[in-house]
């Protein structure tokens, strides 16, 4: 391809919104346009780069033995109605309705629509099983599409979808897929790690995520290096360090006024004790009938989706003023576990153990408890739970020991299912060698392409441009011509067609009335692992001067050792 | 790949609404399943033959220099806008709101999508020309959606956009697109026709139909032998077979009751007329305030599109009773072109000319003027024109020379745009040589890849089932294992092996417990160009019998010859 026949032009414009290394390498070097915000037009250079990426993900697929299939875009809302999944993501679900009042969601996980087309077949056990991947546009209707390709509105994904007559068989592709996943991921150039996860609206008992490691990523991971085991920041089972009571003595509690001060550190700096002393309480409704409070030490949060898991509910709502004065009879901010009514239940957090002469609300306007101890004032639970947010400093429970602390980009999921869709929809089963009816066992299984590809350039770049591994890059060979006499011409045109002779894919810069800088400033910002340069010193050197775009040093060579060497 | 464990199996229930072949057999054999009216699954044999499809038409347009990029599916309505086509083409565009109440289009067509993307470039006389193209699925709210992937409501699309400095740049890409579209159809086995046709709600001033030859074809071309010319029956200009009036005299024109008789062959045959001496006159009615009356000869139908280019209207409004009434003063039904008052527009049909004592609407309430007659009771016009609808047995107006008429299937499309999008659009331009900014000349150009994929099956079918060109089969040979006993399944096995090996996609059916009925019906009725099938009988003559899907015989072949032959 001639550069000077080529859409999409490099640029140096920059919005202010883009922070992120992919973000602005992509816009700049002319891989990609933002149409509105989080969507994306894929400009030449974008389009075969996704290709590529594709074009792994789809052999390693078939070679897993998954089969291709595509999907309607629309999918009828009744089956997202069958699984009720219409109330549980609404919130980034989007909806159509056509001329007849016919209602859509537009595809943003596959699921429902993977039931359907299946329970359309009559499946024997002898049928089972099988797994149906697809390359398909997907829309969530995010709150902030911030961030270039790595949060988006709309982008290709790949999702699997696999189907059992028992979780034993589902067991096995569930290991397949994990290996194919891997595979892929070292294939793209990622050092993907294994990460156990939180299933989410996808619903289903575990799952796992795929996370490149990579400085700029956007999420955390909790590492145990005995185990070698991630664990991702929203699940990490932690404990908090351990503090020293030795020689410490019980004081005496008493109440102290700390009128309109609320947050932890403000309340430990106040009353002159170690943040890790203070207590955070939190009180939440559910179904408008239950009460739960939830303490965790100073300087901890509490995660939402742990403490439902311990409690055992869907969804937690935050107490609100009128509630706690009715329950505590104290305004908001001094709310603490002690002398609680009974209709409310306590769970505390391991971080709240071990401690002496600790602080907590008074539940008294205006005033804090001071050195309460376990025992004495507050009885001592059954059990304590882990229900606050990981951070750095945290411990694993089992041994112990620190975890280590990685930034990282998740770029795949695997999902355990089970019965939970075949269970709710419809005729969603198999025939058994009895002849029987049985729901389906089923796994998905799914790789965000847009931002697969911006994590590499997360990992691939520097302060130039991109530097994209062979496997993906947009082209083989970045051929530049330095010079205007009708002698470059003809030898850069000699290499140029020799070189796409030979099978090379070349992207060859022969515009006229630009300098070198600008040229070879575009070679390093496009990022093709190749570039060659044919200028009247090249020629007179007798070949072509051969650099590599991950490399600093460059040689000339004559045609035939160059083509040995590529 | 092994057929036991292949997904998506033959069928033999049918559904009434199937009538086209290429809809039976895809259902059939497992090639696509609908999930609602007009939008589809493609299932793995599906899948494979589309994806075929694509990249013979990406190798294509990649040859003739264009780009390949994508734009996200959601079009931001205010682009719609800006062309005014959200009025033209609203009843087909789908419209979805997102949760901040932004609006967008579901991508029917991506003019305005390419606009934008080349207007965020600052694009340079030096830039131009390019042709960029995407696969896309694209949305079309359909009043019906029947025919299985004839009509649907969701497809597949392959649409490219041209930009030039000026329209004989244009017209160049529009010749190479015209000839890269023929070379496609030649290499997907379809003998494609080019036909003038309408543009549409797309714009522009001319563009061309690919159309496949096809007696199952829902379009109807009207072709001039010594042109070797086809027109889409939509706009070919026809004329109407000449009368003969040899001998025939005057006659004194009278008014005669005809109360009730409507259609113009019940009148006819009331009368004791030829239909051809009838008259049906319509009137329209323009914005409100103009009034058009429009007459053909009894046997034809007026063409709206053409009678809207002869007047140099938008749409044609056909008047209700009430304005016929106050117009003419009878009811619905007695309309003629005699004494019309002033403020009607009268056009004619040239099929109304050239006759004696016709007949037409009396204009008053259960009449109809007989023995009407050019000059003495009707003013000549200036001119006739042609703007009725064409049918058989009519005259292509330049030779006299009687039509031949043809079923096809329309497959693709090339449109002249001119500057119809980038002299709406804000900033749609160009620097040209003096530093100045102009509008961009643009053509567009479209194939539907799951039409296209439809027709190739009305075109290449018999009545056991698919008969796949090569090209585009879903796999290179079907082996079929006949008989259970081991040596039959080694020698399978080997077959399958050895073929893979040799880089041939192969289909094995080595399901048991069938008999030989079903698996070579089932091999029939796919397609797959070659069959080859293992048994004891084809071990015994040495060998493996080899049968072509579109030949009677079959011959039982050493692996070696097989080989040689394949």
């Amino acid at each position: 391809m001639k550069y000077s026949s080529f859409f999409g032009r490099t640029t140096k414009t920059l919005s202010n919104d883009m922070k992120l290394a992919s973000h602005k390498l992509l816009h700049k070097a002319g891989f990609v346009r933002e149409s509105t915000a989080g969507r994306y037009y894929f400009l030449p250079l974008g389009i075969k780069v996704r290709q590529k990426i594709m074009n792994i993900i789809r052999d390693e697929m078939n070679r897993a033995g998954a089969q291709e299939i595509i999907t309607p875009v629309l999918h009828p809302i009744e089956l997202w109605k069958e699984t009720n999944r219409t109330e549980s993501v609404s919130f980034e679900l989007m909806r159509i309705k056509d001329r007849r009042g016919a209602e859509f969601a537009l595809g943003g996980t596959a699921e429902e629509m993977l039931v359907d087309l299946v329970r359309k077949f009559q499946v024997s056990y002898k049928d089972l099983p099988f797994n149906l991947y697809q390359f398909s546009q997907k829309f969530r209707d995010e709150k902030r599409a911030r961030g270039g390709l790595l949060r988006v509105r709309e982008f290709m994904m790949k999702d699997a979808y696999s189907f059992h007559a028992d979780e034993k068989d589902f067991k096995t592709e569930y290991k397949n897929m994990w290996d194919t996943y891997l595979r892929i991921y070292n294939k793209l150039g990622l050092d993907a790690v294994v990460v156990e996860a939180d299933n989410g609206y996808i619903g289903g008992d575990y799952s796992h995520e795929f996370q490149a490691i990579c400085p700029a990523g956007e999420d955390t991971l909790f590492y145990v290096k005995s185990k070698d085991k991630y664990y991702n920041k929203e699940i990490a089972p932690v404990q908090a360090p351990v503090l020293d009571n030795e020689g410490e003595e019980m004081l005496e509690r008493e109440d102290v006024l700390g009128q309109g001060i609320i947050g932890v550190q403000e309340l430990a700096d106040f009353i002159k004790i170690p943040v890790e002393k203070t207590t955070k309480t939190l009180l939440f409704v559910v179904d408008k009938k239950r009460y739960i409070a939830a303490a965790v030490r100073g300087g901890y949060n509490i995660n939402e989706t742990k403490l439902k898991r311990i409690t055992g509910v869907q969804t937690l709502e935050l107490a609100d003023a009128d509630v706690i004065k009715k329950l505590t009879g104290a305004e908001v901010g001094y709310l603490g576990p002690l002398g609680l009514p009974d209709e409310v239940e306590v769970y505390y957090d391991e971080s709240t153990s071990n401690r002496l002469n600790f602080e907590c609300g008074a539940n008294k306007t205006d005033y804090h408890s001071m050195n309460v101890n376990w025992g004495r004032d507050l009885k001592e639970p059954d059990k304590f739970y882990d229900f606050k947010e990981a951070k750095e400093g945290d411990l694993y429970p089992e041994t112990g020991e620190k975890y280590e602390i990685y930034k990282s980009i998740e770029v795949g999921n695997i999902f355990q299912l089970g019965y939970y869709y075949s269970k709710k929809m419809k005729g969603a089963e198999f025939t058994d060698q009895e002849g029987k009816g049985n729901p389906y066992y089923m796994g998905c299984y799914g790789i965000g392409i847009d931002r697969t590809m911006a994590t590499i350039v997360e990992k691939y770049h520097d302060d130039k441009g991109l530097i994209w591994p062979k496997q993906v890059a947009p082209f083989d060979v970045h051929l530049v011509t330095l010079g205007e006499d009708e002698k470059v011409m003809q030898e850069s045109e000699r290499v140029y067609k020799e070189l796409q002779g030979k099978g090379f894919d070349v992207l060859w810069d022969e515009r006229e009335g630009l300098g070198a800088g600008e040229k070879l400033g575009d070679a390093d910002l496009i990022g093709i692992p190749v570039r060659l340069v044919v200028s009247s010193r090249s020629i007179d050197q007798g070949g072509v001067e051969l650099k590599y775009r991950d490399k600093k040093d460059s040689e000339v060579l004559s045609m035939e050792k160059l083509l040995e060497v590529l």
